[in-house]
């Protein structure tokens, strides 16, 4: 029930009455409802916002030197509040992003919720995620899951602080009311810091499993997604375009999506993750979506146009698309983009599409 | 991170300006966020709670004396309101139940949207729903569906008002950002009474289907579960646990779920529906759940322990089970209860069970 | 590689000893394969092929009188041996048909095997089949199953003698070899005479289902399909057809497919079952289809064409459609007909289709 | 109904005229059927068989002199013909296996089908085959796929012969006559000879998928599955076993599965492609098995038991595992196994299984 309702009776006594009744008896009545209860398309709360790496780094160096990182506080995490969310620290009504910050040789202690997580890294390098006791190496251009239920914590190998972009499903898990947490070791359980994680040894070849174990798992056992795979993917894609072959959205336009190889569809169960790249001078206008994402510029510059404005953006900035907000990116330079969104949720229950059109 | 965090800074001016600067530029430092955001276990904001049919009625009835029904307001509803929801119309964070109430000869003109909906009827009958131009008897104990996206109005064909129990996952669409909403005819398209909806006709069939149509559909194409029916499959589970066989939840303890013939599982997206029967003395503590549920008391009387609370329940009784609170069920007399809830939500998303035990 | 090869060597000695060392060591050369290997489209060796009742049913009366029915025969069953398949007791390369018969008071002893079957009814009543100790009625029009791996025996609780069509995945099994079998009780376990199974009153309420139990299940546990409900099916679609709304194939042909409660779809992982209800001089000229049916007609008269020929089918009649083969029905008088086929085989396997059209 | 059937009627005049009836009518009766019909386990007419490489390959290259490849004849493929199948080019009831060879500069002409096919090579490299316009490089250890319906042609670009085995579920789908045929064009359409096919540009990047296309495809859009992945993903089990880490099949026993990266499911809808490295030393007594498979050795030696009988195995020899075969193998040095089976159809129609254990 959208908009200003037509139809109202007029005020009385009587009526009056019966509201305070209503509210005595814990009742709203559907007919005063603002058009915010039902309204003709989503009308999101959050809106786009584009936080500028250029000003989180320094804030999460500053945070460095004067906020300890340890049990209780759990994580030296800065996290995106939309500003249409009312100081909430969500980017989005569903999606959770935040710059953490590790300096050299600190420690985040391990812990594990029903919460899905991932990391991904837009520089730097020298911290290894534990995950379940699997040290993952974080390098620039990975992108490192921790699936809900894992125990996890992260430590700084290095004599250099790294920052990283975490997303989690938190407003979602907190809307429906599903998260569970529990500590773990207060100290990381293995500070190897091997080249490539257990998970990659047994998960990153392509097309291929072990021959053990579930057939499907909900979530993606492969803890981290290279770089250099990531990369390769994308020239393949343009290559294959110049070619005059299939594969890549455009012909100026490459993209790739992370999966969970069990099942072949994303990568949690809450949150899709992909990674896009853009020709100089190339646009997108994607679809309009029901559900909202996280972009992140891995390297390039462009502009980003969600709804009515418009933002330059470049390296490591992060903007947010709400759900049936329109988007246009153009690509001054090359543009590599990181993603990620709640299409999972939306696919799964039947809410991805709108009304169908109405016929005549 | 539950609870209060063990290491925080001290507090300084540096703290201070740096806390400024994160608002700034709209963030929120993790280390500070209440234990709200990650809890031990759901917290939700939601409380238990019980609405009495003996108090919602009449007020319905005044509702119907004051309040016309037409495009704008759409419907004569009343929504229940959790009380720990602030005043929002919703009766867990997902769920939406109103009690609808329509006059003599009264109309709800028709509309469509995305959200999931049904209808249950506790007492009365000489409604219509009309669902894509299907109209659909309402009768005492029937579950009728108008699922997302179906066009539907109401409209009474008698001269005796009715009052029944819709249930919406307007709460969880609104937090997902997912809902599409359009007016459809001001009046009622097809206004014919038919005792069995076209969809009953074609799917109200034990086991059978028409051979043609869609292999699946996201939502159960059968508008219409009759009492008749629940009330058997219910007698039979409970004859069979008389005579040794399995089938029912317990000894004294029948129960069906409402299923979407076209799968096999839930009859909507995002809603569960099912029936209990309780013999008289028997009880029902089921395991805490994740995600909530809304009762109704259709026949009987007993005590619902919710939590730390019990209330004496009875006839046209609602209440409401947050997620992971702990639920038990008295009966004192044969007690049959109508359920419905967003387990399907949970179970999709991987959301549905809690950490599991940790291994020493 | 079908047809005649063009480019066959020219015979000579060393090709002759060529051949014989391939045959000596358990080689054959694709090269002078038959046709028969990999033909244009299936070729299969069943042919059409009718069965008269009329003459199935005195013989089996006569092996009634002749041959007992116990342990180690296990069933007094005549199957559809298909001419093409050169005296094999199959009725196509997939499906097992055969007519069982048991006299007053006759038991066919309990045994279980991995292979799927089910019975239909062509007429009377009086044996119940007891599945996994499940007494279900068998009478006219009624189909019952009994999945792979459960108990089964039959006993004749009556003073006269009934015939019915057994239906299996036998030709598959053994093609897969995959059965296993294993005798059970000599001597029925249950000989009690419901008029309903305990699975039907469990399961056989239109969109019911008991709360508890595993989600999907790889055969229907509702083991018996009433004639009352498929006969109102049929009548239902008609009738929508006549008032202009969907649901049945045609405006004079309603269709029904039997289905697994717990999945929506078909009521054995091998085998698919439907009742097909032609009106008075309508004609069904289907698709043609990858995978072989076995046809019955339940009532009325009409004619059967399969590939070149046609056949005058009644009652009791039937006839096997091969793979790829074209059938058109033509009804007299109106025409029922029950009908199986392995269209799960090749719908799992993603079979079911022929090569697609050539993009030019 | 397996074994002596123990109670016939006494032979007589009445019941040979009955007999001769029944194969009048074209029906046979059950009660004299030979234990063949439902055997109490799989009763393969297959039966364990070793082909010698060795022996192989010499006949390959005989025939690469006598006999010409071309149009009509298609291939030059010497097919594994099971002892137990009657003269067939079967190697078990479902599963085709065959040796094919192609001389320098020749040409298979190009032709798609339904049946399902891949290839594996043995030892060699040098011919592309080209999988709807898609040039796949063979080279030893890869494993290549030309999934049904795919035109696909072949051709050695080198001045040395090269011959590898071909896969098909042909039997199969003559079983269940299924198999449609087509020829493409004569000459292939593409002879270049990329080191890399376009499918793998697109999909060999390990937990990436383009952004496009279709969610699930019913077999593998990857082509080819490098012996560079293979081996690595098999040195890794290896690795963490030795770690004592899990992953491995057991200690010395590294096993991966092949997979469509689509649904993270078997390579194609009818075959299963793996590949087992066993230590020296080691042994592998897997469960025994619904279903067949073939198994030829990579490289190493030792021993292959199969029911009864026990084989000295080394490079390239083939040996085939009927269904419900024991087998177990026992490694003289490191020893590598190429395997493919027919698992998916059993696992797909619930048929991969045993009777259940009787509860007492």
């Amino acid at each position: 029930m959208p908009s200003s309702p037509t139809e109202q009776p007029a005020p009385s006594d009587q009526l009056r009455a019966l509201h305070q009744d209503f509210a005595h008896q814990r009742l709203v009545p559907l007919w005063t409802a603002t058009g915010d209860l039902m309204p003709h398309h989503p009308a999101p709360r959050a809106v786009p916002h584009v936080w500028r790496w250029g000003r989180l780094l320094p804030l999460a160096e500053r945070a460095g030197e004067l906020v300890p990182v340890g049990r209780g506080g759990e994580r030296r995490a800065l996290a995106l509040a939309n500003p249409g969310l009312g100081g909430l620290p969500y980017a989005t009504s569903t999606l959770w992003a935040a710059i953490q910050y590790l300096g050299p040789g600190e420690q985040a202690p391990e812990h594990r919720h029903t919460q899905n997580a991932f990391r991904f890294v837009i520089e730097g390098e020298g911290v290894w995620t534990v995950v379940d006791g699997d040290p993952v190496a974080m390098r620039r251009g990975d992108l490192l899951l921790t699936p809900g239920r894992h125990f996890h914590g992260h430590h700084n190998a290095t004599d250099a602080p790294m920052a990283w972009l975490d997303g989690l499903d938190v407003p979602f898990t907190t809307a429906v009311d599903a998260g569970f947490f529990e500590y773990g070791a207060e100290r990381i359980t293995d500070i190897s810091t091997p080249a490539r994680s257990r998970s990659e040894r047994l998960w990153a070849h392509p097309g291929l499993r072990p021959a053990t174990g579930p057939a499907e798992l909900p979530a993606s056992p492969l803890a981290a997604y290279r770089w250099e795979h990531t990369d390769a993917a994308l020239t393949e894609q343009l290559a294959l375009a110049d070619e005059g072959l299939p594969g890549a959205l455009g012909p100026d336009h490459a993209a790739v999506r992370f999966t969970n190889p069990t099942t072949g569809g994303d990568i949690l169960p809450t949150i899709r993750a992909e990674f896009h790249r853009l020709r100089a001078e190339a646009e997108f206008v994607p679809e309009r979506e029901v559900g909202s994402a996280v972009w992140q510029v891995f390297q390039g510059s462009g502009t980003a146009r969600i709804g009515e404005q418009a933002w330059r953006v470049s390296r490591g900035d992060l903007f947010v698309v709400p759900s049936w907000a329109g988007l246009s990116l153009a690509a001054a330079e090359e543009l590599d983009l990181f993603r990620f969104s709640d299409a999972p949720i939306l696919e799964r229950l039947d809410l991805a599409t709108p009304l169908p059109k109405r016929t005549p």
